[in-house]
């Protein structure tokens, strides 16, 4: 059995546990009955046309010849459908074409697009980018030019950040930007890990790339963003950009990772001159957000195919779903992909609500404890097929070799976790942690529900870890930085589950059956996850000079 | 940098932590400078045969044609240097050409073997299980005939238990034997996953397969055991057994997993009629310390490629590992892997030393434990080295692909969780699993440095889950008994290390300068891993009917 959306657990966490419809007076046109259709068109789509050309991508990879990229088989067909069908539109700008819908109900569409198919997602994920990146930065006559083609999904869009010198270390880039007579600039340099920087599937790629102006300052205050596309004009010019490199890569075969050549390409500014970085970062955080749903929908995937094994798949008499350590790891990974899906659904109604700050807050959160949760479900997936798990041909391997990019890019989950502390924490002095705290305590003193003082006790761990973490060194806090953000995701997602339970009550939609079943999938949450969250704290606490043995320094 | 054998790691916990040197009135031959001659043999045929054709064994992979199977280039030549320099018998019989040291040994040479090359190890690691199950079950005649050969790795060895029905459950398995007039049997049926069972570096493979005779009892008793010899006599005919099909595998793709047909193969019974699932166990226990073993080796492997990415890498104008979050991701895998190896040469120490309950304890957990710390330290290995750890071509993602199968073969490490629950700790209601505790404790109350309680309040922890253990219903025992196991490791690890140090005191070889590094690492285990092992309790009890949710029944 394939994919099958699971839109029972999306719309919980969308509807009851993130609360979509807050958003009612900003979002006048979303109603259950929309929001039913797009889950269910979505979900066709990925059933039966991504699901399908998962596996047969993975083994065919992608081509590169003469600069040309070619797609897996099946993949041209499969993002016409998607792009016909309007989906790359949803959250955009009704002026050019976009529906104007909460981006919390695309995010749903993109959770059942990356289920069934992570290295197709990536293709409109990073147009969602660019088309952010416009919507915000661009002047009138870029948005003119650029919009209503990425919206329609007839082009593509690309971030272009890393170097090879530069890593994680965006100040590092060198890629020259030279100022040219007709108001545009020639760049020169390369990037690498340009996901889909150059394919065969749309008819023009319009790359947003990081580059340094001539004489500008060093290191990050020096940088500009630019709209360098790969077709010119309307006369269908080239520009001076082509891949002259992909990456053989562990997973996602099927989405090109390139090496891009920029050689005197013709690139128009957007945004302020040297403010490139914060325009970056917008596109970026949103971009975050769906790398960590791409966790929450790799854990999915590797969730369903894991049941369905065990569902099937006879030991001497019995199925191995009878096992109860069988149904431990199901559980979890259940139990673990609802919570990530109330931060990632939690961060995307916050954004749509205006709740800048909390957005900000999740958002390294959903991006780094979702895409850990990808992993760790992923070999659990593995795991429930015992040796079919370890042979390709059973399909769980691909999961885990997949979801393994996912703490990777968009910003390692160490960086997110430096973000955490020095843009969301030591930047308000804990103010807005101290408020989720505030709201997971409510939330759990409130449900009275199996679990829910567990929920209160991991929010204490949180505020006392706070404490730690504003008071300590900046080294000693960034050595706990990342187990600081692994129990921020334990509380917020206890926090989002336990208010999801509570709304549940007086939302149309739950059957009493529906709040039953997640009811319990949170009390053995709060069990298997946030009873142990407490127990972070010591990891947090331990300081630099705790690490010398490990490095031999 | 390629792989450089840690001979200070290995020794401390060798000879520190498992206590080594308790076995000179068993094994008088073993001294510190032959156990210095033979760890630096075995870290140059590690670092300078087997490292070096990882990668590359990895992208050529094996090959079948016409049912011959062909290693990867360069893997005969690595052979036949192990082979030669008298590798594969260290701890064998001496009556047969072995040299009759300690198992603990031979274990820091595996160790080695499988850090450099995993898909290489599995080789003489099955000869291993071959040789013990002659040594143990055969009868004069068998020894005489194959136990020489084997040791000497002139043959090789396999274990043939699964079948494409059975899975996990051996008594369920088909394979039928028929007595023939000469007293041999005529041995008909496929098994699968058969590890090296076909390939072209040794003369002979000598099968050791679990069938069934004509008219057996049903289920797991009607099984026995047989020595079926690819090459039936001197004469060098073939025997009816070959290879039908190579699985396309995630990891390990330089060792050939076979699909074995026996056409009525002439085997011959090893062991007692029907008692053949008992002699295959004595194997497996030591394949799967073994296995353990290859944990913490594939871990090492990827915490030295991390470490000198972190240390040659730099961003912008510092090297990474410059970065806290790096440094606590190398000491957390260093710290790790010390306590792997602490149990897994515990293990083999016990064994030596005939204490077969705590080697029967320690077993599961080194199986378990120490394959799970092999994932966990292979994916913060791809971790450290951002995006380069998902390109191939970085090595990183090799070992995140290899380590995956260790938690599978020999036992899931689910099964391992039953057998420590079932075989290990009601057999004797607990009893051996006290003194487990009692040892920990001990351990920890007079260690008297930093973490050491740490170590105490684990142990308690373990007594408390061990309660439960055993009071609880069958299948609410079962649910927790991953934990469990999980937490018996945290204690065992911990025991171990904290004797370790105190051993050192006394010991020639252990200088201050390795003591004091080996009490950081130790102070670093118990904030990072002991601290938080307590917390486990409630996943331990978390019981059957909280399960419900995750599985939809």
């Amino acid at each position: 059995m394939g994919y099958r959306a699971p839109v029972g657990d999306i719309r919980f966490a969308l509807e009851a546990c993130a609360g979509l419809w807050s958003l009612k007076s900003r979002f006048s046109d979303i109603d259950p009955d929309l929001l039913e259709a797009i889950l269910d068109g979505a979900g066709a789509l990925a059933s039966e046309t991504l699901a399908p050309i998962n596996r047969s991508g993975d083994q065919a990879g992608v081509t590169l010849k003469d600069s040309i990229v070619t797609a897996a088989p099946g993949f041209k067909q499969a993002y016409i459908a998607f792009r016909d069908a309007g989906w790359q539109g949803l959250a955009a700008d009704a002026a050019y074409g976009g529906q104007h819908l909460p981006r919390a109900v695309a995010l749903a569409v993109f959770e059942m697009i990356h289920s069934a198919n992570m290295s197709f997602g990536l293709l409109p994920m990073l147009t969602l980018g660019a088309i952010e990146a416009i919507e915000q930065h661009g002047a009138p006559d870029q948005k003119a030019l650029y919009l209503e083609k990425l919206i329609s999904g007839e082009w593509t869009g690309t971030m272009n950040l890393t170097e090879p010198q530069a890593g994680s270390d965006l100040g590092a880039l060198t890629t020259k930007a030279v100022p040219q007579a007709d108001g545009s600039y020639a760049i020169t340099g390369q990037k690498i890990f340009i996901t889909w920087g150059e394919h065969d599937l749309a008819d023009n790629i319009i790359h947003l790339v990081l580059a340094r102006i001539e004489g500008a300052p060093a290191g990050s205050k020096g940088i500009s963003m630019f709209i360098v596309p790969k077709i010119k004009g309307e006369d269908g010019a080239r520009n001076a950009v082509r891949c002259i490199g992909l990456e053989e890569k562990m997973g996602i075969h099927a989405s090109p990772t390139c090496t891009m050549a920029y050689e005197g390409a013709t690139g128009w500014l957007i945004g302020e001159e040297n403010k490139g970085l914060a325009a970056m970062f917008t596109m970026m955080n949103a971009a975050r957000l769906n790398v960590g749903l791409q966790g929450v929908a790799v854990a999915e995937a590797a969730y369903q195919k894991a049941l369905a094994y065990a569902q099937e798949r006879k030991q001497g008499g019995a199925l191995i779903i009878q096992h109860p350590d069988v149904r431990r790891m199901l559980t979890h990974m259940r139990a673990k992909i609802q919570a990530g899906r109330a931060i990632c659904y939690a961060t995307a109604v916050a954004a749509d609500g205006g709740d800048k700050k909390r957005e900000d807050l999740l958002t390294p959160l959903a991006k780094a404890w979702c895409t850990e949760l990808g992993v760790e479900a992923a070999s659990l997936g593995v795991q429930v097929h015992g040796g079919m798990g370890f042979v390709e041909e059973g399909g769980a391997a691909q999961f885990y070799r997949d979801a393994r990019i996912a703490p990777i890019y968009e910003g390692t989950n160490g960086i997110q976790a430096i973000d955490l502390y020095g843009r969301k924490l030591l930047s308000d002095r804990g103010e807005t942690m101290h408020a989720l705290i505030a709201d997971a305590r409510e939330a759990g003193a409130a449900l009275k529900k199996a679990g829910s003082a567990r929920l209160v006790i991991a929010a204490d761990a949180l505020e006392e870890a706070t404490t730690y973490m504003l008071s300590a060194t900046r080294d000693d806090a960034l050595v706990g930085a990342f187990e600081y953000l692994m129990l921020a995701g334990d509380v917020a997602s206890g926090l989002y589950l336990a208010r999801g339970i509570a709304n549940a009550q007086s939302q149309a939609a739950m059957t009493k059956e529906i709040i039953a079943e997640q009811t319990a999938l949170f009390a053995y949450y709060a069990e298997a996850v946030l009873a142990r969250a407490p127990a972070r704290l010591s990891t947090i606490q331990i300081g630099l000079a705790a690490l010398r043995a490990g490095v031999g320094i």
